[in-house]
Order: structure tokens, then sequence, then C-alpha cells
């Protein structure tokens, strides 16, 4: 970027690399809106794409009015170039990606990106990369796509000690939940709808099994706690093995089951996790239906606030690397680039999902003989875990019928040892599911 | 602020002017919190603060372990105090604020305030001194209290043409909607009941008529739209009019009644305005309860965001004045003031009230006679009022009834013209209320 003579900035020139749905959109937004982008900010001109696809870059410059001339394939014309300013990111995945980031960092380029994959695994080396080669890394887009949660935290609520993230951080879940709640569909219905409307991919395990969220909740627990946390850290449970009866169940108790993504600290260790969770109809994120994602933050300041939008979808996702883009390009303007850094200044240890205490749902499938209440009672004390509440529920046929007991809180360990212990009982079918009950800061 | 050998910032100087709910909830996040903050971004050391009431400032300093030297009645001891970098007005008012505020920027000094008053009235002028004086001017504060919306619409979404801001803005009327809509109470009873828990003032004109959201969404549409919207062009009803019926009437329909502070633009000119309106059920702004407040905003880009949380309140206000602190004071170690200024760089013209289009939602005290409904239909279609449903509610007594008409779109003018026209009708005793209906970009 250079300034003319009359002191205008010219525009700050950027490159793209991946012109897929987030690339495109990413694209869009910039070109589209390039006017009010250059009149609130300053000049912002695409000098190049990069894409392996040469039909698809041709097409989306044509669509939008750029020169054919920008397109390459090879990601070392963008960093190589000396007067581009700005490396924008979204090829995904983390070997590629990582070389390319670390290359345009070391050319003292600021880089934007939508990598949760690579932020999540590699995002204390690169950041520390970035601030060793005084540019930006920015990465709004890599969490709850065009929800502006991180800029959020890291900034306007940086004045706050943050004791709760709680975020519904995947859309594909959610839409599969809220099908099931809604419309009373079982989870392979509500697989196949997601998938036959784009809202899963044909191999939706990322999205089901909660690896995805985990990304983006082991990202927000970095900056919220000033410590490295990465996906690896996340304790992790998938959405699969919820059953229309849990969705049933859980209305009746006053609650909605959502897939949630939660970091707490309580001053000592870091308790992170991505898992089904009872919410109470009342909190804000029950309400946070289909794709929608929403995070939702506890400060001892700003007490709480929450964050709500399109978690994905190619202009959504756009909109976040354009105000990356922007924030890039003013720093660039007004020579501070790096005035945030990685904020990761502590290493907190993590607590051991064995350590962590929750209320609990269970769901339990037993023969309907007299005395088993007393015999699930005697093995749960054992284990110390307290019972809130135990209800017979449906009968499942002649002989057996299926049992809910709700927990006060208890360590996960003591748990899943009485949950062993209930099995081998000899009144108990089966234990059919447990959920956590997470109706705390409501 | 000074460099210190070791190149590590010393800390930024701050005042805090005015020790009320929100001043002192300002300095005690900013005492209470300094470790991160200074950890997360620079120090920050609050060198001076004034206040008229000498007891209470002390009462502060010596809670917060600051030395009582630091206490002035004074304003003019923090602007002119070469050693302070930031001035944080938090007095309330739009006379000495704007004088002490105009003397810091002249002087040279970053100001953060949370003066919805002055911001609305006087926001062109004083951003423009901030500009001149190449300081910052920084205002999360002023609208939604801890909600950092502001923010978020100048920065992250800078991408966006943005087409609505919908904010509910005001705790205080959004509690007594609450209590209306939850506990069956009527406009007085909630009304005390707020009173009675500090959730409204003695005397609540401000609130209940909309004044104060009148001034947050002139904030919010001026940053959104990049032109001068000042309270003085906000079309603004209050609460007091709303019924125990409405409500019921509403919850039939599946509406909530919510006051809404709203913005939008259609390309030409602006329609900016506050009043009672009926939400759909399933909007997030519907979930929205007690005195929350939330900012729903619809971009070309980002789709559907909402930003949600404590709209007032000491501490949670105290964390925007804090975030705004941290910005001020990080933009002074970058040597980078001055990064946004006022961003509106246009001029756009605010649409007459008159113009405004939008369905309505009508409740008729009739007699009940025979014809009463063709009368009622043919005096709305000679105003050129489109009816979507009419439907006879309670009996008021043995010769009156009530009746909700529910319109399709229709210009203000011909409904208030439709309506005068109803009171003139033999049939009809008189027009109890009407609320517009906001169902669209749900």
């Amino acid at each position: 970027m250079m300034k003319t003579n009359n002191n205008t900035p010219a525009a700050v020139q950027i490159a793209v690399i991946g012109l897929g749905t987030v690339g495109g959109g990413a694209i869009t937004v910039l070109c589209q809106n390039s006017d009010v982008i250059a009149a609130r900010a300053l000049p912002i001109r695409v000098k190049r794409v990069v894409d392996l696809d040469a039909q698809r870059a041709a097409g989306l410059c044509e669509k939008l009015n750029l020169p054919q001339s920008i397109i390459s394939s090879r990601w070392q014309d963008a960093v190589e170039d000396p007067e581009i300013d700005v490396i924008v990111e979204v090829i995904g995945g983390v070997t590629v990606a990582r070389d390319l980031i670390s290359a345009a960092l070391k050319a003292g380029k600021s880089v934007v990106t939508a990598n949760k994959d690579l932020m999540a695994a590699h995002g204390g080396e690169l950041l520390q990369m970035a601030a060793d080669h005084h540019v930006d890394l920015f990465f709004e887009a890599s969490v709850a796509g065009g929800i502006p949660v991180i800029q959020a935290v890291k900034e306007s609520l940086a004045g706050n000690r943050f004791s709760q993230i709680m975020g519904i951080l995947n859309g594909t879940t959610n839409y599969i939940l809220t099908m099931m709640c809604e419309k009373g569909a079982d989870f392979a219905q509500a697989l196949s709808e997601a998938q036959a409307l784009g809202f899963a991919e044909a191999d939706p395990t990322n999205d089901v099994e909660g690896y995805d969220a985990a990304r983006k909740i082991a990202i927000l627990a970095s900056i919220a706690y000033n410590s490295r946390v990465s996906d690896s850290m996340v304790a992790t449970e998938g959405i699969s093995q919820i059953s229309k009866w849990d969705i049933a169940y859980a209305d009746e108790f006053g609650y909605v089951i959502k897939s949630i993504g939660l970091a707490r600290f309580d001053g000592e260790m870091i308790d992170v996790r991505v898992h089904p969770a009872m919410i109470k109809k009342g909190h804000p994120l029950a309400s946070v239906r289909d794709s929608y994602n929403a995070v939702f933050v506890t400060g001892d300041a700003v007490e709480n606030a929450m964050f709500y939008g399109r978690g994905a979808g190619s202009l959504p996702t756009g909109s976040a690397i354009a105000g990356d883009v922007i924030a890039a390009a003013r720093n660039i303007a007004h020579g501070s680039r790096n005035r945030w850094g990685c904020t990761c200044y502590q290493q907190l240890p993590i607590r051991p999902l064995a350590d962590v205490v929750s209320k609990y749902y269970v769901r339990i499938q037993v023969y309907d003989r007299v005395g088993v209440f007393a015999a699930m009672a005697k093995v749960l004390g054992d284990c110390q875990v307290s019972m809130d509440s135990v209800m017979q529920k449906r009968r499942i046929d002649a002989e057996q019928t299926e049992i809910v007991v709700i927990t006060h809180k208890v360590r996960h360990e003591n748990l899943v040892k009485a949950l062993n212990a209930l099995t081998d009982l000899d009144c108990v079918v089966k234990v059919n599911n447990y959920i956590r009950v997470e109706d705390e800061d409501i």
C-alpha cells in the first residue's frame, strides 16, 4: 500500500486464496460493497485470487467484474508479490494452509483466515509468528461464521474476568436437534433432511460428533482465559445417541437439548467440553433454532451477554472476513499492525473430564419388578451420586419400563462408575442415555 | 503516557469525571480487573477522579484503595493535567458534559463517554472535534449498556450494507412489558413494581415515552447508515397506552408486544422511530425478557445478527467503558489514535412519519349492531387501508363490544385518516389503541 500525494490512502491490496463457499463469499462482499468499505474505511482492491479450479476462478472473476489476469493456481504468486498487503486464507485444512500462512506472515503480510482447524491446533505458533513479524493474524470467521464474537471477547469485553463461555457453535447439529425437538423426528430422519437441504455434509462426522464445535470452543477459551487451549484438550461427545425420548422427557422437565461448547474457569482450571446438554427453556440459548449459532458469555462486569447469528454460509462468513480485512487494512494505513497479537500470556491447566462436576439426566431401561428403585438408589448412593428426582416413564413392553433419574451435581468419574454399576444390576436392562443438565447462570 | 526504557509502555493515565452509578461501575471494573487489563493490553492508572460529592468520592477511593489525593471537585483539574491521557465523562447531561468533552478533545486527550443524550444531540460536532485534534471519542456505553454493539456495527460488520437495526433499547419499558405479558399486570401496576425494584425512576417519562430509546436508535442509525441522525429526527411513541387487552390479543395472534427502536434504510431514506410493536413469538427479540436489551441487525452479508445483554447497571455499563478505555489506551500506545473518527460521510433524508408503511393492529370499541363491520370496512377502504383480518373480541357490556383489525401494509398518514373517520362513525365508540405489527425479516 502506498500513500498518494494528497494523503488519501491508496487501495490496500489483497489476495484471496481459495474460492470455495467461504472464499467466494468473502470476495463477493469485498467487491460488491467496495464503495461503502472505501467510504467507511479505505479502498480495498483484490489484486490476486488463487484457486486450483481455474474454471471456478474464471466464473467468479467474471461475475464480480474482476480481470481474469488476477487468477493464479499457485499461492506463492500471492505471498511473493510485494504489492500485496493482506492475504485471505480460505482453503481450509492444516497443511498447505499452515505453510502459506507462515510464508505470508514471514513476508510481512497480514493474514485473515477462517480456518478453525488450523487456529485450534496451531493458533499459538501462528500468532507468535505474526507478532514476531509485526503483522496481524485475524480469524473472526473461524468461530460462529458471521457473528462478531472474537472481537467482542478480545476487545470490547477485555475489562472482564470471564467465568463461562457457552455456545451453540455448530449449525448442523443445531438444525438436527431443532428438527427432532419441533417435528418429533428421530436422529436419522433429521440428519437425512439436513443432508438433503445442504445443512449437513455427506460424511457428517465432524459436525455430529462435536469435533467442529470443539475447535471453536478451543479458540474462544484461549481468548477468554488468555491461555492456549487446543482442540485436543476438549472433551467431546456427539449427538447421535440423542433419541426422541430424550427430547420428549427434556420438554416435560422444562428443558431443550442443545449441543453446546462450554468453557468454564473457576480461577484454577479450565473446564472445556462439547456435548449435548439440557438447557432451561427460558435461557436465551434455548430459543436459538435451526442452523443459527449463538455464544453466551459470562463476565464479572458485563454479567451475561449473547451474540447470535449465522454460524456458517457464504456471505455471513464473508462478512466476518471482510471485517477482518478492513481492520487489517486500517492497521496498515495507520502504521499500527500487531495491536493485539496473541493474548495467551499464561498456561492454565485443563480440568480432567473425570473431575468435572455436572448435574445429569439418566435414562435407564429396567425390568418392572418390586425393588428396582431401591436397588438403583443403593448403587447410586454407593457411588456418591445423589438424586434430585427419579420418575418412571414409558412402558416398553410387558416386562420392561423406562426410568429417568435427574442427579444433583456429581463428578463425571462417579457418574460413570454408577452407570457401570447400574448396568450390572439384574433388574437393569441397560442405560439408554445420559445427558448433562446445564441450568445455572440463567 | 511515556515509554519506559525497556520499551514496555508505562501506564496510560486516566481521569474519571462523575462517580455516580455508571462512573462508580467503570472505575470499579478498571481497578478490580487492573491485573488482567494490564496483561491483556497495557497498564491503566486512575490518576484523577472528579465529583461534586466529596463524601461519595472519598468512599469510592477508600473501597478501591485509591489515594484520597486524586479527588477533585473541578473537571478542569483533569482536563488541564498534561499527564492524563484519557478522560472518562460519566456525569451525564448536555451542558457541562459538552463543555468538558470539548475542552478535553481540544487538549489532545481521548474521551470515553456513556452520554447518549449528548451523543444523540451533538455527536457529529464532537466526533469532528476529535478528528480535528487527532484523538479518540468512544461511546460504546451510550447504547445498550454492556452490550458491545457499537464496535460490532462500526468495525466487525463494516463490510455490510445495513437494511435494518431493530432493538430493545430500554430496560425499564422491557421490564414493564414483560410483567404485563407474563403476570397479566396492567401498565400502572407494572410501572409501580419497576419503580419499587429500581428498574424505573420516580419520573419515568424519559423511559416510558421512548425518549431514552430514541437517543440510542439515533446513535445506532448514524453509525449503520453513515449519516447523522439526531434524536429529534426520531418519531417516538411510548408504552403507556398499552393495555392488558392488547397483550392478551397479541398473544392470541402469536405475538409479543415490545417497545422497539427501529431504523430502516431502503437505499433512499432512513425510517427511524421508537414505538411499541408486535413481534412474532419466534423472533429472537421476542424472548428478550425483563430489563435485558438486545439489538437485532440485518445486513446484506451477515443476514441477521443479534447482540443481547444488560442494557444498564453499574458494572455492565462499566464493562463497556472499560473496553473503550482499553481501546483508547491501546491507540495511544500504538500511536494510532483517530483510527475511526466520525463515520457519517453522507447526509441522508429522514422519511416523514406520514409516509412510513407498516402493518397495524387496531383495537376498536363499537356498538354491537348489524352493519358495523360493513361500515368500518367502507371507511377503511376509502382511506386505502386494506384489512388482513377482523375479529370480534370481548363483549364490554350489553351494548358494546371490541373489535380487532389487523391491516395489510399501509402508510401511516392513511391509517391516521382512517382512525379519525372510524371515530366519526355512529357505530364506533372509540379507537382504543393501535400498534404496529413488525413481522418481517424473521
